[in-house]
């Protein structure tokens, strides 16, 4: 075990688009964890859309102040434990920000079964592949034979929603920021269409890929594109409101979309925001539903693994900057 | 029976707020019921703010066109029948228009039973208290101690929907348009509080007036009243949209309100439009329950009935400006 630290700290909050300099690397001493912590070493750091957004302010947590470890999903080794319930080589899953090691509070922090390959623990069987499964099922509740349009859905995310909305039954059509992403929606992973909303104007790509109106909208990005869809949803559509990209790496929108809310109404429309943590009662039920589908080869899974801990400030602006297909992470050793 | 039909043809459609000389009143003979159908006798026409939104374009409805008769609720007798479900003398509702007499197919009107007073069955016992009910309690959902808002306080539906929460343990605060309005919702219906939106910042006298924040806001207007509840709706809040008059009377808002789809996922929001006629295999069990509340007195009813044809017109232009009190309606005879 080495006796240095690395920590990337969250230099300044940035006010445009993240650049490399709001980050600033830090060499310390390993911390010595307190009653009631444990030692957690990374192994894997996920990076997600919602890292930036934590910049901004409160959301569903507290705001990452500038001075502080930039925070981060870490999946890693317990290597010394003073709470009860964790012992030295359990493998955990937590917050424990950007550096190697960790002294975290054992209840905020989750004991995680070893699966292989390891990365699967962030990816398919993580927040993203539950996010995807609740979201879609629980939130937007499509029926077979309707069509369930999902954004960002090369993303990590997007491209598992809509994998499962085959699965289920369901038309499935794809937004995504370039061409070749949107062929490889529908030539890897069985997308019906895809449309590139950076490539001419999206409501009549879209219109013409969903003739028949659209039933579910799975929503990662908020913005110019929600509005898009919300005047092609049907009657009594459903939209589950997963994240707002669009609106995480700049200055927030001026303004809505329009239509809020007397689309609302005509459409009868049920627009709903949640986080994965909302359906955890479920959790058991929905990892042995995505490993028969994975099992199956009905599910692909999608990741991106970037190597190196000091790739990660390029791995997040790279992820806002849609560089990724699937779930990206980076693997600290 | 006169032998003289009365009608108000929709003139023009309104590019702006409505004028009294977007209508022209006709005579004409009254019409035949053909096979299957009914002529009904208008005893009370409704007013809503929907009956603008209609002259907008297709909504849940098909658009009124220019040249046709004003369409609109009425509550009416049947005089002559060419359908077997209908004989001389029962009651009916349906949309028959702004005219004394009117032929309608007997499957689009419904027979009701007469209540003592009769204008009861276009507001508590009509579309008016079944929206209140069913927006309130099946997609507001709240829980006694909740705080809920409800815009349009002083409005037909509006002023259901608070009395039906006071009566279900919540605290109850009303948004309306003037101190008057104010100072009757607190005074005479048992709200809690009520904030006059066109009185200084709406932001700050909602927020003084919900410190704890808002679990339910059951929207009437839309536009900016609902930017600024959006803002202090609490963690897994509701909203209910049930119409959005801000923007029926003029042009279009050029953007919705910030912090869609964002705040909408932070804090874990169900918004849902509706419309009353999704409920209505429930409608006898939610009259029964109205009724009850009427009879013990827990539920004011109000109206605001203006008498004769010829008003009506100005009756609905009023409503437009948030004139009335309760549920608008003009007795024909």
């Amino acid at each position: 075990m080495s006796d240095i630290n690395r920590q990337f700290m969250l230099a300044r909050i940035p006010s445009g688009p993240l650049t490399q300099d709001c980050f600033r690397l830090e060499r310390g001493a390993i911390p010595m964890p307190g009653d009631g912590e444990v030692l957690v070493k990374a192994r894997y750091v996920s990076l997600d859309a919602a890292n930036r957004a934590w910049m901004q302010g409160a959301t569903y947590r507290d705001a990452i102040e500038a001075g502080t470890v930039m925070a981060g999903g870490v999946l890693g080794e317990v290597v010394q434990s003073r709470h009860g319930d964790f012992a030295p080589g359990d493998l955990v899953s937590g917050d424990c920000g950007w550096q190697d090691y960790a002294a975290r509070p054992g209840k905020v922090l989750r004991k995680v079964t070893p699966t292989d390959p390891l990365s699967h623990l962030l990816s398919i069987y993580g927040i993203t592949g539950l996010t995807a499964y609740f979201g879609l099922i629980e939130v937007g509740r499509p029926k077979a034979g309707e069509t369930v349009v999902v954004s960002a859905a090369a993303g990590a995310v997007g491209n598992v929603v809509g994998q499962i909305a085959k699965v289920l039954g369901c038309r499935v059509v794809g937004i995504a920021g370039s061409d070749d992403k949107c062929r490889w929606l529908t030539d890897e992973l069985g997308f019906d269409e895809a449309v590139n909303y950076k490539s001419g104007p999206l409501y009549k790509t879209l219109k013409a890929a969903c003739p028949g109106g659209i039933d579910v909208y799975f929503d990662n990005v908020g913005g110019d594109v929600f509005e898009t869809v919300l005047f092609q949803m049907n009657l009594l559509g459903r939209i589950a409101c997963c994240g707002a990209v669009s609106a995480y790496d700049g200055t927030p929108p001026a303004h809505g979309p329009r239509g809020v809310p007397g689309l609302f109404v005509v459409k009868r429309l049920t627009v709903r925001g949640f986080i994965v943590s909302d359906f955890f009662e479920q959790r058991d039920e929905a990892l042995e539903q995505l490993r028969a589908w994975v099992a199956d080869g009905r599910l692909k899974v999608i990741e991106d693994v970037i190597s190196g801990f000091e790739a990660l400030p390029e791995a997040l602006i790279g992820l806002l900057n849609g560089e990724n297909r699937g779930k990206r992470m980076v693997k600290i050793c």
